[in-house]
């Protein structure tokens, strides 16, 4: 056995899936455990059988799916539940049952009004009953984060002995501290006779923002399983997230461990289980957010073009993300801007770079978003006739009659005006504005912020790709489809404006 | 001095806003600034004066708006930078200058171009110059994280001597582990001659989603001054987040460490600089997301339901949250079932709570969402007369002309139209539904999740408050802002039923 390979656990589809309206169908999650498979996880938890006749049914089929992966199953420490899980995972190739209960004096007193010695009979039954279905059998020990070190190592070593060839030190509440979450793994290492005949497992939640460092701090201690979603989702403030374990892993070379993941994957898969589950990622999430690669400030950015090592230790290609951007604002420096006059084909001498970083400082302070419009603006003194200004929309959306949106655009100084159908509000204002131009372009991203009041202001971001090229887009509107629609045709200026500086450079 | 008080310094409107599509105005940086004040927090950086005119003019406004935190201004360790902060600071009641330079070999290297001696005599002389103008001078050694502790702890030394009251070490790649980060406090506060003249200062990144914890690492070690943002938020993945470490500290009573800040207003300034920042948080976010509280699966339900010690260590209205919710999924147990049927009034024997739950794991399977209506059904096999139903809604939204929306309901079984306008779609469809109901109902919280593709398919979770009590409502629709009605509407029924079953009860 390989003893610096970390196995990838992901619960994406059942710790992730508990979460209030991100319950998947069957076809999503067989489609989102293929996707697990590409990524390189090496086990897969399925469901949780005995909870629902769905769940039940998503094991089956996503056994039937999937070839590499272990397939594991939830239970309770309960013959039914096992039976359940069992009869489950008739058709995985490789399977395992994750059975267990509570092991802290809160569960085993308050939840249970038990006492030790029962719950630790109950552990050893429960796995021997596994064991004679399966030869995989994890078992965890639910709210360990809470149990003493001295009766969790006996659990931990009755459960190995009864043949648990994995045991789960679950901080159920996310109490644990780094240092103390790493102290109990060592401390199971060094006190639990016959704890190398098992891998000691980390699942962690993210109550106190903890649950990646706890997770890194048990490897770092000898666990060999991190329990993992994508994006971090699961319950309350979710669990240990698969990207960001991953990728600590990858960069910290020092700690001479490795998973089994191509993290090249990492990035499509965090916007598939964004989306299916309907839980936004948040801009500055690490990793994956929109903005984790981005770079805005002055002393950054100089900083970054001068040499990408000084501010970044990931690249974004590793994780799938074709390159990372800098976005101009107020704070920016003059390498940035500079930067991006190249990037718009304007390569100015140094005293006018001076001149616009002026009037760009001016300018950037007014506005939240510097477009490249406004650039060209502040060096040409006035925007091209070229390009696209939307003059008015009018959208139409009933529930009865469907909807319909009117467009009228100014194209290189042209009026032109156009009306199509869509099954929301933004498609069919989108379709509009594709007629007049005549393209079709890609939305790789699309995120509209409303938050707070009844009045809808809404900030949309919005990319497009078009020739492999990737551009962003920003709108705001008092309306949040109307400020949808600006951030499509900004986002489709800058193709026409790149288009149009490389004829002039050409 | 409180050796155990660890000072909070707040970066939201320098660090924070620095995050593309984060500017603020001046009188909204005021208005976050004051409830900085009312949080507790010690120290507020209020700027980067030298960088824009909208900087310097923030600084001076944020100064004269609040009395009791210090104000802090950013500046590089140039002089023409700290004759800004002064000139800024000049209405500060306390004031620091916050100067430095990178400590890194990639800094000294790459970006300035120079050597170790060389940066060292900068350092030095900068401290003197801000000195000159401020008692209080913070000192940061930028890319502290990657810097070789030898000569991290020389440059610490030589700004102390100098006489900074401050130095922040700042992991501003985000690349440290959180035992590597509290290694690096640790040997400055047993290797650094005069280190307890100072305060040593943590400001970390969140590349790896390392960040809150590096920080409670580094105060664990004898820093007594954590650099952190609401949110989270900041450049790239953000910064260590307020809420997280402060609630850390809060609930580690063994650590033995305390801050100023005031728990209770955190939710309310989390949803502010949400808000005002445009920057959503996350669902999953720990502390301040929606579901940060929210129960979902059987289990845990179950637990939360006998004791809510079992599954919760932080107590929702610690931070200004009402109450923790417990949601219904197809994971859910009979014991959070049977916890929602008497919160609607309904009190059965177990056997027909066995069979309503048969009914409603069926149920549950399909559906994502499992209403208070849902609920009512399967219980008395139909739903009553009374409660509103959406019949139809016709939106037209036009830049040119306004908008407005016209809604049919049926409102206990009878048949209703009305229309209204609005600023926006959102605010007339809803307008025109409390014409109709004769009510205004507050909208506690709002949030559109539209992801991925031109097909705005969106769905909405909005939570509204009557009479004192939160109500949640769902809506999904292939228009956004139909779904939104649907979720209004929703909401709306929830209080009807409430109102329905306590009149029946009494």
């Amino acid at each position: 056995m390989d003893n610096n390979r970390v196995y990838v656990f992901d619960t994406t589809l059942r710790d992730g899936e508990q979460v209030p309206g991100c319950q998947l169908s069957t076809p999503e999650k067989i489609e989102i455990a293929k996707e697990l498979e590409t990524l390189g996880v090496d086990i897969i938890e399925a469901g949780f059988p005995i909870s629902s006749p769905m769940d039940f049914n998503s094991v089956i089929e996503i056994s039937k799916a999937v070839s590499e992966p272990v397939i594991c199953a939830l239970t309770r420490a309960v013959e039914k539940d096992i039976d359940f899980a069992a009869d489950a995972l008739k058709f995985a190739k490789r399977k395992r049952i994750h059975t267990g209960i509570g092991s802290s004096d809160y569960h085993i007193k308050l939840k249970f009004k038990s006492d030790r010695e029962k719950i630790l009979e109950r552990a050893v039954a429960a796995t021997k009953y596994a064991k004679k279905y399966v030869e995989d059998v994890e078992f965890y020990c639910e709210d360990a984060g809470r149990t003493e070190n001295e009766f969790l190592a006996k659990m931990v070593e009755a459960v190995i002995k009864a043949g648990a060839t994995v045991v789960n030190i679950p901080d159920t509440t996310g109490y644990c501290l780094p240092e103390e979450y790493g102290a109990k793994i060592k401390y199971l290492k060094e006190n639990v006779k016959g704890v190398d005949n098992a891998i000691l497992s980390c699942h962690c939640h993210n109550d106190l923002g903890l649950a990646t460092a706890n997770t890194a701090a048990g490897v770092i201690n000898g666990a060999r399983q991190v329990e993992v979603t994508m994006n971090g989702i699961g319950e309350r403030a979710g669990n240990t997230s698969l990207e960001e374990i991953t990728m600590i892993l990858k960069t910290h070379k020092d700690l001479n461990l490795h998973t089994n993941i191509n993290s090249q994957h990492i990035y499509a898969l965090s916007l598939l289980v964004s989306k299916m589950m309907n839980m936004p990622v948040q801009p500055n999430k690490a990793i994956v957010g929109r903005n984790a690669f981005a770079h805005s400030s002055g002393i950054h950015q100089d900083g970054m073009i001068k040499n990408r090592e000084n501010y970044e230790i990931l690249d974004p290609v590793d994780i799938g993300i074709p390159q990372s951007s800098i976005i101009l604002t107020a704070r920016s420096g003059k390498a940035a801007l500079k930067y991006h006059l190249e990037r718009l084909g304007y390569k100015l001498e140094n005293e006018r770079v001076e001149e616009v970083y002026q009037g760009f400082l001016k300018l950037a302070d007014e506005k939240k978003d510097f477009t490249d419009n406004d650039l060209i603006v502040l060096v040409e003194g006035k925007l091209p006739e070229e390009g696209i200004e939307l003059e008015d929309v009018e959208i139409v959306s009933s529930q009865s009659k469907g909807t319909s949106a009117s467009i009228k655009l100014k194209v290189n100084g042209e009026h032109v005006t156009g009306k199509a159908t869509g099954s929301g509000s933004l498609e069919a204002a989108l379709n509009a504005v594709d007629q007049l131009i005549n393209e079709k372009m890609n939305l790789d991203e699309f995120l509209v912020q409303s938050i707070g009041d009844r009045k809808d202001e809404g900030k949309v971001h919005m990319r497009i790709e078009y020739d492999g090229q990737l551009y962003m887009g920003f709108g705001v509107h008092k309306d949040v489809i109307i400020a949808s629609v600006k951030a499509y045709i900004d986002a489709i200026n800058k193709v026409a404006s790149l288009k149009r500086r490389l004829a002039i450079s050409a």
